[in-house]
């Protein structure tokens, strides 16, 4: 079966592109990907599977695969929520939503699993187990769906599971594993902060919550700077500072949202510690009135090394002239809530290479010219088929 | 005659507060004051004065009282803009129109004056001279209308000009002067800091321009505090940081925007010149590309020292109960495109208290909470028709 | 006795320049003027007065000499402390003491007045009252000596005081005065900022008191440009900032000295109550210890209207080719213990240009380069013996 | 040999804590260790070895012990300078020379390995090889005193070479040791910011240098924050802030050391890139001058992995009661100049824990509090003596 699979996912390589990219004209935000989940599930109809609807938190879906014959479940999810940032390519399908986009590769993940499911639907016959495969809605905001749909109970009968991440850091053709803690966990907070607004002519009878903000961002600088062991990652992005006004009226109120990262659960204490204290200092230094909502999520990502071992050989074995190269990569700064699957269930996250080709200084997800190598989709298609080839011994 | 208009205008007093409350009610940003001048227009409709329209740059309006005798011609004038500020009081009459408010008093100004210019038109026969009512738009957003205005060259034949203010620094009844340099000068600059914008968990790949932002306004604070003459006066207000966006992704770009006041002209000079520095050395600092756009708008404000004599004597010899105290107050920092008018044409600009009643601690003009004690329109009436019976000499 | 008493000054012209260079080459720190205060005391010495010594809290002099007739009694002070810093001029007659300097002009206040003094005992028998020569300690450094000898009664019986300063803001031969409010009054603190110190490479187990000491610098800029008043004059310096340390051991501990300057008793007291607020701040923030030690020292120096008017027409009418200009000074941000004088005793506190000749950007008071034109020496001597004899309507 | 060589160093236990508290109460700055080099010298004077003196660029000595028998030669390193630190401990043995302070724990390092030569000597006719001892001084400045001992070719003929560092992290007994990259590499500057200097009460007419210098500080937090990967260690500690002035006058000049570490070469270059781009924009923001002096010294400190593997089962295989743990340490981030010698010679630095008895949070090295357990002293002696025998297979 595994060379049948593979040939049907090469015939289909061109549709895998049309699908990303009428995904990529389309993007929704997270928790609000209405059309999206039609489109996908609308893609299920008629097929023989189970389709599950609006699955956990949201609009995820879980389409169900019954082999012929009896064996363990595994699971493949891929992610299709995009970003609240303005695209800046110059792609004839950029997106028609003005202020949203696709920039983290989600409708690449999106698009080659729906090839990949119906060409295992195809094939199911053949293979002895049942495999779920996980549509899931909005990764890039906390709470995010993963943790609601594994705690819907849905992914209880699921031994493995798999999933992968478009990466610009390699060309198209590599692919990279990392055993262990591989991605970060993540924190995020939302600081509003309160002064008295005032006639910009006197700055004595308001209190400037512009002015205490922008203190608050160079001090926090020195959490990561002075106050975590130099061997243990971790990064602060103050990634929203919300203070448009007027320039003749003294900002009464600021909302700051920040993003934290870190690797150990020790380093996320110290942090959650010195943004508590560098708040209640602002306050008290600059007489203005906080409020912080401190929250953790996604935990740092660990990939069960056994289940990484196998991948990795599976991998190293396809032989596949598209498949050029199987890295291992370094632990990685972002966070996933993929991360949520693997507190459950043993399995492993891998990185399918795609800069685009020419490109010496590709730019990175979140960017808002990021862009993909589109060969990478069949790459990411065939190398989850080899691990679940090779999972389920088929040659 | 002096009798006469005062008696109406006690009359009228409820009908200028119906004006105010109206205006309040449907407030209007500055050069969009469409709807305002309309209903500024219609009120002289069928009345017996030469109406212009349109006059300057914006929605302006100059209405001709030519009285029955040869004689001098003085300008009298209100602003009819309002400000992009969420309206938090709990007035009957606050704004309907969401996020624009009447916080400087300018519903006031242009609510008196409708009614003094009726009174005035009514016994225009006495008048020995021409008045022009100025109703002005756009005071709030340099370059402002009143220079545009002046530029028209409506007003080359205007030997005196007066207007008055709200403050509620004292209560109704008080009336202040202030000879000589009184409002303050003002420039305003947009500055926006681009970077380079990525993923929150990666800031070695980005360039975060909210740091950068933030850096630049602890920097700029220096210039009040260490470059300026400490007997010199000046303000910077950073009114913006417009660097709303999504917690885990660096921001790429902020905008800012800064309003300055000064008394001299050397003290303009050396903000602008150390503003320029910083935004130079945070460009170094940051590896930031900075585009400011550096504006001088409103010039200081300059009551000539014979007609504020003439007002302050005028004022006192009112013996009017509704009058209860003339004071001299002191220079004060904002400034008032009023400026422009005594640039060219000797006038004075004089302010009426507007203390709501029992507030002990009244918010100051620009502040969402802003109000006035109606009270204060009977006196802003009162006193410019004072000073105009005495500027012609009518008992 | 007027004529008589310019004459005698006019001869002694190069023994002021003289004992002006000696004491230039000897300057001692406040408090610690022993040599300086012998040699004054020398000068006196077998002269027709009653010299006291050790007056007040340290080495000050009182020389009073007694007139001929009964009269008034009348105070001239000069001081002669020098400044902790280290010479950076190229006179002959350079510091000899390192590190100590005579760049305040004291070296000038008290030559022109050890020759003015002799030259009143000369001409003692015409004088009809009693004058009391202060030779005055420790100006610089707070609590300094003034209040002390205020307090020791020995001015009890004085109805005037007069005293100069040497400002480089006007050529030799100008002589200025401002009535009222003149000098800033002045507080002081120091601030000892506890951290915990520990190896460069681990700052995770430290607490860095350079940084926490850097950001309250950067947070006290606030103060000046945000909370006080724009028309109120405030100044803070931060003269010492003392982290010496390794380079690679974080400090534990640095000690700030800041200064304060204001004219309101209102400004005053909002720049303690904000320091004291961002200190408490930076302990929160930071984690720090702090220990703060605020002091008002001089008040706002008061020169007495009438006194003043005193003062400038007898400038006026000098005719006197050495004083070529009498003009108003403005208010000035400096401050001077002779405050302390004014607050009990109606008097005027004026000052003498000094430029040096063919230099157009004069180095100001506390500059290592300060220096003064040696011209301003007659020019100081003569203006206040002008004042003495229309004190006591000498011609 | 080799259980004689442990007994003899058990009988001198108090012996070593003898000369580690002479050394203690003793301390010399780095190349000024002219005391401690007699002291040292003078021990070995009469034995049979040939002394060194003057190796290098300092104090430097080796000690060459000729073994009985032909064979390899090893070298056995301890530094012996002290840190400009003021003691804060109670210890009766506390340095009698103020504001130096053997706060690193070399004094313990030269005691323990001054025995443990001394019992080598007289066992040396059963060793088969050479052993130099190296006595070193100045390891806390650099350029240091073991690259210019490298440089003079003394240790041109050594095989492998072993050093111990004594580390509050583990109490006595416990022996640590790391494999490959293991103490940071370190970069160091200092930076002169020259503004202009003035009286405290006039900062528009100079240019204040403590203002300048503390927003680089707080700017320089920004590279370890936002310009490094996250998984990239480096720290930048600025130990010095030398800005001690007057309060009353404005500081011209401060004087700022940093200390900076990395365990990548690519860190190295991003830090300094990053470190001259903020002193370039500091100079345009703040209209400074600034004079940078950038070095790199002592590069990331690398233990051969054979070598490495050796110690550890030598120290292993001691069953000594002495030795209680021997566990693998993480990376860490100090730099020890003994990296220069394992540029050029394979060998091993490893660590002997002293966390004083019963004290929960010792005081790491360079904390004026710093003290040690001294039974680690013969831990330390023992562990080297180990690892001699293994090494040269006696028994």
């Amino acid at each position: 079966m595994r060379k049948q699979l593979i040939e049907m996912l090469e015939v289909r390589k061109d549709e895998m592109i049309q699908i990303r990219r009428y995904l990529h004209e389309n993007p929704e935000l997270s928790f609000k990907e209405e059309k999206t989940a039609q489109y996908i599930a609308d893609y299920y109809n008629g097929k023989d599977v189970e389709v599950q609807r609006n699955v956990g938190n949201g609009y995820g879906i879980i389409v169900t695969i019954e082999g012929g014959k009896p064996g363990k479940t595994i699971a493949l999810r891929a992610d299709f929520d995009a970003l609240p940032i303005m695209e800046e390519t110059e792609l004839p399908f950029k997106s028609k939503n003005e202020g949203v986009m696709h920039a983290c590769g989600h409708d690449g993940h999106t698009a080659y699993l729906m090839i990949l499911a119906e060409c295992l639907i195809q094939l199911k016959d053949q293979i002895p187990g049942t495999i779920k495969i996980i549509h899931q809605h909005a990764e890039e905001v906390p709470p995010g769906g993963a943790k609601s749909i594994v705690d819907s109970g849905e992914l209880d009968d699921v031994d493995n599971i798999f999933g992968i991440h478009l990466l610009p850091i390699a060309p198209a053709g590599h692919v990279g594993y990392h055993s262990g803690f591989s991605f970060a966990g993540r924190s995020y907070f939302k600081l509003g902060i309160q002064g008295v607004g005032g006639h910009g002519s006197s700055p004595h009878r308001a209190n400037d919550a512009i002015v205490a903000g922008s203190y608050f961002v160079t001090a926090v600088q020195t959490i990561i700077s002075r106050r975590l062991n130099p061997f243990d990652a971790g990064v602060i992005t103050i990634g929203s500072f919300d203070g448009k006004g007027t320039f003749n009226v003294i900002k009464d109120r600021v909302e700051l949202e920040g993003d934290i990262r870190y690797m150990k659960v020790e380093t996320k204490g110290i942090i959650e510690k010195e943004v508590r204290r560098i708040v209640s200092g602002i306050e008290v230094e600059f007489g203005v009135q906080c409020e912080l909502t401190y929250t953790s999520d996604y935990p740092p990502l660990y990939n069960d090394t056994e289940v990484t071992a196998a991948v990795k050989e599976n991998l190293e074995n396809a032989n596949d002239p598209d498949i050029k190269e199987v890295e291992e990569y370094p632990m990685m700064s972002p966070s996933d809530d993929f991360a949520y699957y693997l507190e459950k269930i043993p399995g492993c996250y891998f990185y399918i290479g795609c800069t685009p080709k020419g490109m010496e200084k590709p730019f990175f997800n979140h960017h808002p010219k990021f862009d993909i190598d589109e060969d990478s989709l069949i790459v990411a298609a065939k190398s989850v088929g080899y691990v679940v080839c090779g999972y389920y011994g088929l040659e």
